[in-house]
């Protein structure tokens, strides 16, 4: 049996907020649960914000602003985020960011920030922040930082999980006997995307419920805060699709 | 809120079984649940299985065992379930099926078949089988059909949808105002996929629980059944990753 419910009433978040004040006040955690914690308040929290008119664009930004027809001083922002283009094509921008995590535009976004024309940037550290989190957090829950990522090949998007404090997060049944004695199927299960896709399908529509609670996955807790989100990135000499 | 909870009790399922039946058996169900269903027990109960000693490879499937060092009788029946190969690497096969999903092995199993030497294949077509089991289960629940399959950039498996009756498949958040009024981050979201790994975190180890209720989701749910997989699917033409 799952549960999962929203955290409700959390205020719009500034730089400074104490996150784990805020979240303590609006509900009760236990050693069990793991809370679902969308970026983008992390982000605000730890001020990773940067104001549009204090961007200055460089020659690179700058050619793949002509192309894409975009704003040039996002483009710089995105590079700066960015290890590497994977793709850039018919406005899409798929990168690879400095964490290793493929996605459009490497999680820079300019939606949802408090004031117009600023752009919100994923955490430098999100284990890290997933672990001064629980660390905060009375309770002491498992906590996972997630984002909505696209697919490669499916439409739309899916939270997955950026940072992990507590949480395993892969479930590696490979080598358990089946009836048939034989795994010809890979089951290695990404458990920590997995609870931040459940986590998002609580959240409200234009939501200031950034935060979940899920109960039913201490099976799954760990006391360490564990190897984080290292364990589900596919290092880029295995990707077969760079 | 969300609860998910496994339908227990569920015999193994044998072709020509009634799944409907079973699982009303087993469970009550409401016209605002989704049933989330492991696509296996519909393959088995659908008869999508092959005994590895009917299987005449041919000369592609020879030569690509030879180069894999896989069985050959199942790489005929991989390619015969493909479209397209899309890569072949290291023993790796990811394959586009004849229903344009992208997954290893073109989502042939040998695992967990009833009998030694067996494969199980997708269901013909998911979201038919999606729709008679909605049809045919007293409350009509929206139903989705699931499997794990890898992805691109990011290590294990997750549940996604390959079947849909009656969830919306997508959830699109574009052109709604934020707070600044401007989207930059895309916001369609898979719902169907979401909920596949939700219900996914529910199941136990060595299942014999491949049904699971979701409650909480009936603002998701239509009386329609919906275009089905067919949205949550990218067109090979808009593929980045070819």
């Amino acid at each position: 049996m799952l549960e999962l419910s929203a955290v409700p009433g959390l205020p719009e978040i500034r730089p400074g907020d104490d996150l784990a004040a805020l979240l303590s006040q609006a509900a009760e955690f236990s050693p069990t649960d793991v809370v679902a914690i969308a970026h983008k308040v992390i982000s605000k929290a730890e001020g990773r914000i940067v104001r549009l008119a204090d961007v200055v664009p460089g020659p690179r930004a700058l050619e793949l602003a002509a192309e894409h027809a975009k704003d040039p001083r996002l483009l710089e922002v995105i590079l700066s985020e960015s290890a590497e283009v994977v793709r850039a094509d018919a406005g899409r921008l798929i990168c690879r960011t400095r964490h290793g995590f493929v996605c459009a535009n490497a999680g820079v976004d300019a939606s949802n920030a408090t004031e117009p024309d600023t752009l919100v940037l994923l955490p430098l550290d999100p284990d890290a922040s997933a672990r001064g989190l629980r660390a905060a957090l009375p309770g002491r829950p498992a906590v996972i930082v997630t984002d909505s990522f696209g697919r490669a090949w499916r439409q739309g998007q899916c939270e997955i999980a950026i940072g992990i404090a507590g949480l395993t997060p892969l479930q590696d049944w490979r080598g358990l006997p089946d009836i048939a004695g034989r795994e010809m199927h890979a089951t290695v299960i990404a458990i920590a995307d997995e609870a931040a896709a459940a986590a998002d399908l609580v959240r409200a529509k234009d939501s200031r419920e950034p935060a979940v609670r899920i109960r039913g996955l201490g099976r799954h807790v760990t006391a360490e805060d564990g190897p984080g989100v290292a364990a589900l990135v596919r290092r880029a000499e295995d990707d077969l699709f760079r």
